[in-house]
């Protein structure tokens, strides 16, 4: 299988996140948290969101998505999301499992809600047949490589929050976001009202690592339980705390973003114009999705891994990554065009 | 805070395991396990367990327990355990929550079950106003650190066996175990008729890393699926298999476990026989289980981070690591005796 | 508040349950189902839906849905269901709480799955991502008052078999379903193929009962502890039972049933030729939804309960009864021509 | 069978409770509690609990214990009862399974929690690793027939409320604790600090009704949604209101329980003389606990049903019921003599 484009958890860790982990493994630390890289690693997260960001390590996507919705929801309550989003689609039923709510999704044509399409949810309030609706759950950038500009943003919290609701941002990307939208975390999500995040680094170079940041203090109530209820708390905590401080103290995250938002402009100019190629969503991060005849598509996954998105449509994704190469990209389109080539005979 | 003993996971990364990290740390690997790191790892696992054990890599010793209790059981069955053990006592209630069971504990001398001990919990099969028992749980060493013999895992594996349930090995520090026995890892799980086993790495020298090792064939239903339900799928799942591999593939599981054993040794031999401590447990793999008088234990975590075991009955817990230096047993016996000097003033 | 077309249970009891109540209620009986009226019950249902039935009476119909999905799925799998169905729409959320399942949901024209909207459901199999379908639950009548054919069910059914899954049949009011079709309860499920059988009582005459009818044997395994464990296990079970022999040995459930189709078409034949009234969908069982200008609605409201089952788009629903007299309709009627009078002013 | 000791759940329902459904049988009512019986009923129910109690019908024990719990706890934290109690041994795992909380069991040598014993659980507040101790949960009278006294449930209210906890009273059998104390319900609970109650009905003369009542007004959140979702909210609630109105308004509940009381203490003079009879708690409400030799319990349980309570110590349980008669009493200690003599020769 040659490098591609099939995600960007392929990639492996970026070179300072290993070596902050090699400098971290000195003597010993005390586990769960309790020892001084976290402390300073939680600090940088304050200086990234808001004085009043609190910060819950957790081990992967899922863990830091559930964990967020149960902060935020009891089980007769409900979040309402696009029905493409991570948490509906590609968690294996982890939040009606872990949390036990109800999901109400919402067709979207871009994976972006708006408060007029989460408006279609927000009814039975009262009801007590009817889940209630607790909180509105955004994916930044979504699932479909789109972008949600900030007065979107607040839109949507202004609604949440004027229904008793809460505003969450899945972040497992949210680094190619910020860099494309070029903003702060903290301009992309507590200035516009959002109420917790799920905050990614293993897609942008961590060996592993996500973390749940709590924006509003309201939220903060019993996160370090139920975390650990979860599964979700690591022993040698300070393994994670390292990798994020070297994400969060310098610009790595920034440059690791930045490089595989352009190389995925540089893939985008690439096959864009190749006939029988359809660009099907506006390539706003690092994600890219074309419409191509179903034989080509599949001929070209005997070389490379990627995810068929829509099968039935013939929708593909690639996605590029903080390592992708200007030699990955020209030579996966060579492929690609002798794929359509070989098609078109 | 001193280096102490407060527990093995206060241990950094085994050099070995960080630069197998750093070696598999080269281009692109599919996520989630479809790997040739995590494919040789698997078969190193079956070369330790037997031809028929598969490996399911996940976060930590929650995770580990939980998915295997939730092989083993359905929500309205039980696993029966000592009250001290670690899935009762140290989850946060994650069992009860994850899978929805009951734990049907018993109280015991050292830790350990008996196949006496499990029977008075073996009633109410086929009355439905009783969960029903459905596996049995042994921590190996257990957490009073001492350890059951092969033949005392047979027994109960028996037991299991002959009401319809299977038996479950909590092995969080199995290395330690098989290494104070003189046996392999297969000789004391598969051969003695274990069904499931969580095989600990994260204590013995792993950055991270745990694995639920199936051995019985009939419990290998849906556990890819339960495992990412229950947020314990890592996407870069070939940084762990590296960890393991570093660990199975040579000695290095038997090295690190030898030494803290030694440790132990050492340190039993260095506070035994002071005026006023009193060994509670018999000290058979890494974990020394001492009385003192409550002044002493207190002044001592002062300096020195350890849990007190059992607070009304003053015992506390020292733990050796693989990194454990004779220095560190020198320098805390001498604080000890200092401190029970102050005391006996 | 009059008496009017709030939902079929409004009303009371039928006498002859009622009376089966008072007959029943003579000595002491074992509790939980071991008595002789459970025993001749249960072969009622038996001749009622096949040798193979196996019924478990439960307290509700949220009960029985949740036991039946319960048997079908474990959590990591999905129920495929009408957007509009009772489990989706009307539990609270207590498919996701108490069985931790997703429910994979479909848009329908009239309430009623066909075999082409489940296949756009049925993908990600052996994806450990994606929750995978295991079921198809449909509501015969259906929410919106329509029914399934017996070749309706049928396709559906070898769809599910075909892909390893189980059809469910939530029959609240399985009864109107029978009458209206002319069938007995047997042709439209076992005959069908359903597997599992939701079984409505309260909702056509009984004081409370409703009952899990289990039709292939595969899933009848840990049905009492499920159910007991889910708190639906009814102690003084002969009181249940009684009024299920009196509804299923007479022709009671068909004369209750009859008489409230009856008058829905009565209801429908007084109301469809007023100017004003639209009826949205096609009026097979003994419920009614019409379209009406939200004023007349809203003011009809003060003197009638009903719901609104659209409010957006001012759809409402009349529900028939067994009790319901043709005076109820009448005067109903002449309500409605009323507010539309004061409307059109 | 004939007519025994069992349970005081074989009985069947009180002429007055029978009558009451009939009477409130007439015409339509809204449902799920929005009808003028309920409202009616929950008043009676501040006039036995004070003004401040909030009544939820339910269905059985099972479902007023387990939204009890749910209203008091969150998964993460726990409930300190006694070994003996019913939530923990009589509900095949439903709190963990609905609630996802522990129990945190005491040993007692009656039954009965004492601020002593309930001490021994309360530790580990504020470490994630352990549940978080958030309730303390007796049964009054207990499962062993015994009985606290008013100023014994203040003390464990004292302790519960000390320690920011909840106390909450398993009263499946209150009014018979009521008449042997010569107490109110009022008294024994709401005055005594108890915070939320389980109140039985259907073991003193109802056909089917407990009741969540809610005494501690911050306990009364989301109490109606989280019944729907546990399955517990039955629509044509007039028909339990009824029953409980019954009871309530009149000295029902009274005459019921003074009757079983008394029947137990007729029951107790008539065995506990006998040779070979050995009684083994207080018998201070309307259940008796006696240890006889195996083959004469084994040997009367061949015309009588009752549950053995202790196999391995050949204690065995029996109940009185409001219809227990002398002639009951009588012929059951005859056979008991019978059988006793038996077993001499």
């Amino acid at each position: 299988m040659k490098r591609g484009f099939g995600s960007d958890n392929h990639s492996g860790i970026s070179p300072e996140v290993l070596q902050a982990i090699a400098e971290t493994n000195t003597g010993h630390a005390l586990a769960y948290g309790d020892d001084e890289w976290c402390a300073e690693t939680e600090a940088l997260f304050r200086q990234h969101f808001g004085d009043q960001a609190q910060p819950y390590f957790v081990f992967n996507g899922t863990g830091a998505n559930t964990l967020s919705i149960d902060l935020m929801c009891r089980s007769h309550e409900a979040v309402v999301c696009a029905e493409t989003a991570h948490i509906n689609v590609d968690e294996c039923g982890a939040p009606q499992r872990l949390v036990g709510c109800r999901l109400l999704t919402v067709d979207t044509p871009d994976g972006k809600l708006t408060p007029e399409l989460v408006a279609t949810r927000l009814h039975g309030f009262g009801f007590e047949h009817h889940s209630q609706p607790r909180a509105i759950s955004i994916t930044q950038p979504t699932e479909l490589g789109t972008l949600y500009t900030t007065s979107e943003i607040e839109a949507l919290a202004d609604l949440a929050h004027s229904h008793n609701m809460w505003l969450h941002i899945d972040g497992a990307r949210l680094a190619n976001a910020a860099v494309a939208l070029g903003l702060s975390f903290r301009q992309m999500t507590t200035d516009c009202g959002a109420d917790i995040v799920s905050f990614g680094g293993t897609k942008n170079g961590l060996m592993m690592g996500e973390s749940v940041v709590v924006l509003n203090p309201e939220l903060d109530r019993d996160a370090r339980y139920r975390r650990k209820q979860m599964g979700q708390l690591y022993s040698k905590m300070r393994f994670v705390a390292a990798q994020f401080r070297a994400y969060l103290a310098t610009d790595l995250w920034q440059r690791n973003a930045a490089h595989s938002n352009r190389m995925a402009k540089l893939l985008l100019e690439s096959v864009s114009n190749i006939e029988g190629v359809e660009v099907v969503y506006p390539m706003q991060a690092n994600s890219l999705f074309v419409r191509l005849p179903r034989e080509v598509w599949t001929a070209l996954q005997q070389d490379y891994f990627f995810y068929d998105w829509d099968e039935d449509d013939n929708v593909v994704r690639w996605v590029c990554s903080f390592d992708t190469t200007e030699e990955d990209i020209a030579s996966f389109a060579t492929a690609l065009r002798q794929r359509l080539a070989e098609h078109r005979k």
